[in-house]
């Protein structure tokens, strides 16, 4: 069996570059993998773990040779990286990235681009609250969505090869434009994680409850915020910087909705609290369906294993 | 090895009062159980799973001779049943309760309590987006905290009996006041689940972002959202109806608190953002730490078991 890919560099290498590193690994994706990550210490953890057969100073070294190249860093550094990578990336090689925002990529990435590389945008709907190069596994992406966002002069057979690399990491791939994906994620990933982030800061700003008391009656519900707002703070300075207009929107809509939850407890009206609660369930029912989520009550974290 | 309890009388049998029927018989805390439930089916199913020994039609036939009777029930329907039960309650019984409210709480059932019986109202901080009698399991209450809110003329020796059932069920116990409770769920619990309710209505009715695309991409995040908003509508409503000032209290907090992290994403504040976004790793810490979440990247549901 022959590689789909002889070179595969990854710049850099956090929970989706050391996650791609396993997978490529397991299923003989690349002969090679070649990496870049901005801090000595990322890059010596790389070589240590074995994510990167080489590991290179700067970017531009990183990428050439490569038939792929995977931005995996936070989006607020892509512009400047692709400007690095311009004179060294090979002709005929895909660029890709793994940015949560599609439309601020196209924009910071593009202008960069050589003739004659196939710059075709990406996202993989996968991840953890865990950052850095210890956290990824090969597993990550299997049975997930990777939504790549190629141009309208896109090259198809290019978009074919980079979407067999998603499938052969475990994911179904779609197609939409970078606009369509940004509104789209904008409600089902940007808005629930700074509502998570709000949260947990307005629980650490309270006088008469204690930190110690939010801590302890986490299992309320507050602990599964917890868990979202922990995933890394440069990463979602980026997105909500880079997606604003999308975020904006649905923020709007989102307090909207919440105003009227609220006047509705004000004003003691349960038949309207009872109509929205109800509605939830069938939504919860169709995502666990289509495989994206466990049915296990309460994630299984309390319950018992079945035997 | 005597039993703490001769006969318990659970009022209502849904996800609470089934776990309780579980973990009294595994670790025979009460040598009889008796139960009611408001609806046909469920009284039912209790008796063909053997959740109780006896079912009664009425409230009032249930607690007839129970030493420990335990409402488990929705919050807006303990006022009635307090009613119903008055008179029937055996003397020098504890009356307890599981309601995620408590001010409230003492307000519609203190009235109906004859003298001689110690009313002790409880919570434990425990459950899952489950309900009904066949939801339940023993091990919902290990290591999880239960809220007692005695009232100041309350008997020293009844509520150390009643602590003792909860530690027996695997649980810590904490004592404080009604309102004290009410403010610290209020954050912990209750709007939580009004963000959850409210995120996954305010997805379902848009427009641009087809529901089949919520689901699909819901990994980003959103489906965390709905499983928190699969919980009890009944139950829900009862709470926000029964805990306004305090749920209105914190409400206000957040909204305040999202309305600036808006106004740092319209103006592209990268800083504020960061610093926000860098708070919430340690309460995280701290939550595992308490044993009140898993350690496990993604609450363990995409990463491979460690061997």
């Amino acid at each position: 069996m022959s590689f789909q890919f002889e070179r595969i560099a990854l710049i850099g290498i956090g929970l989706i570059g050391s996650s791609l590193s396993h997978v490529i690994r397991k299923n003989r994706i690349a002969r090679t993998i070649t990496g870049y990550a901005r801090s000595e210490s990322t890059r010596r953890k790389a070589v240590e773990l074995k994510l990167v057969d080489a590991v290179s100073g700067t970017a531009a070294d990183a990428v050439k040779d490569a038939d792929l190249v995977i931005l995996c860093s936070p989006v607020g550094t892509y512009g400047v990286l692709a400007q690095e990578i311009s004179a060294t990336l090979k002709p005929g090689a895909i660029l890709t990235d793994v940015g949560s925002v599609k439309a601020a990529v196209v924009r910071d990435v593009q202008p960069h681009v050589p003739q004659g590389v196939h710059f075709i945008p990406g996202h993989p709907i996968a991840g953890t609250e865990q950052s850095g190069p210890e956290s990824g596994f090969a597993e990550l992406f299997i049975n997930r969505w990777c939504i790549l966002t190629p141009l309208p002069e896109a090259d198809a057979t290019a978009v074919e090869k980079l979407a067999g690399f998603w499938k052969a990491c475990g994911s179904n791939v779609e197609l939409m434009t970078p606009e369509h994906h940004d509104l789209v994620l904008a409600i089902t990933s940007h808005l629930p994680h700074l509502i998570a982030y709000n949260i947990v800061s307005t629980a650490a700003d309270l006088e008469e409850v204690t930190d110690s008391e939010v801590i302890k009656y986490s299992a309320g519900g507050f602990r599964d915020f917890t868990r979202i707002a922990a995933s890394d703070p440069t990463m979602w300075r980026d997105v909500f910087l880079n997606n604003k207009d999308a975020v904006l929107e649905m923020l709007g809509r989102f307090s909207e909705d919440l105003s009227a939850l609220q006047r509705a407890i004000r004003w003691g009206d349960g038949d309207m609290l009872f109509n929205i609660f109800s509605r939830s369930r069938e939504i919860r029912r169709n995502i666990i369906a289509a495989g994206q989520d466990t049915a296990a009550p309460d994630f299984g974290r309390s319950t018992p294993k079945p035997q």
